[in-house]
């Protein structure tokens, strides 16, 4: 979030079709949720374009970038890379090393699969992670995770070059220009 | 979870083919992070399918529940009925008031929206609350919303009946029969 070191999110696989929406939510949330920067793959610029609009449209700062190879930006990461999976290991165990490699400087690479993963991924991770060992959602474990990493911090993000800003309403919608 | 008063999501409007994915995963997400029952409307029975297979896979207890009248769900819950939406306020600003409301007994429904959510239920709902105020996911809110009501003790959970068990690991997978 702006004054830390940076966290993006890799959406490692999309599949066209099945996967747009999945994608898009991955995005949005990582936008949401604290993270500076969000990779896609090359099939997915559709949820890239959605993800540009949003940022257009609610604020930044934050990057959407589609790349043609996404296992490079795994491969040359220099700071912690952590997969999220069913199969690893608790988030409530690993948050406190995650937290402190922020607040050493290094960035963090947070890997999100769509289809299934290849094993090199699992071997390359520095933290294989999993949101409780139950089958759910990745954008459910993206959400813990980055709210987690973050401490709550990221709900109170203020929001750059919007045109368009929500206020927070007990009953009903409001939207201003900020 | 199981000792608490009932904590249940209904998943609100559905849209066949678009919707499946997300619904599912509402489900699956609403299982895995503590809630004990979802209920769907009556055009997501694929979804409701989808998550009791998972049930009875890796275990419950945990409620499915396909409805004809959704928004009957709503008007005759007897706890708080929190509604899920980027215009509401602060999940951080009530998520105290849901959990003194489940430690006083009262069970809570969680309100869920697919397509846009007609103005009665925002009228209807004890609270409307956002996970922050910009567009992400209903999937992403869910969680971190059921993840701070809870305050990490899902995470926990104690699965019965299942017939497999995933092995938290640093790398690969382990599946057992528990």
């Amino acid at each position: 979030m702006n004054d830390e070191p940076e966290v993006a999110v890799l959406r490692l696989g999309h599949r066209p079709g099945r996967d747009d929406r999945m994608t898009t939510h991955v995005g949005l949330t990582a936008r949401a949720l604290g993270a500076d920067r969000v990779v896609f793959g090359p099939k997915a610029s559709g949820s890239a374009d959605t993800v540009r609009d949003i940022t257009d449209r609610f604020g930044g700062p934050f990057g959407v970038e589609v790349t043609d190879a996404p296992k490079a930006t795994i491969s040359e990461w220099t700071g912690p890379v952590v997969h999220l999976t069913m199969y690893g290991l608790p988030i409530q165990n690993v948050q406190g090393d995650l937290r402190a490699s922020l607040e050493a400087g290094e960035p963090v690479l947070f890997v999100v699969g769509a289809e299934k993963v290849s094993f090199d991924v699992y071997e390359r991770a520095d933290y294989n992670v999993a949101v409780t060992n139950q089958p759910h959602s990745e954008v459910a474990s993206l959400a813990v995770t980055l709210d987690r990493l973050f401490d709550g911090a990221e709900l109170d993000r203020e929001w750059v070059g919007a045109d368009r800003e929500v206020i927070p309403m007990e009953t009903g919608k409001r939207v201003v220009e900020p």
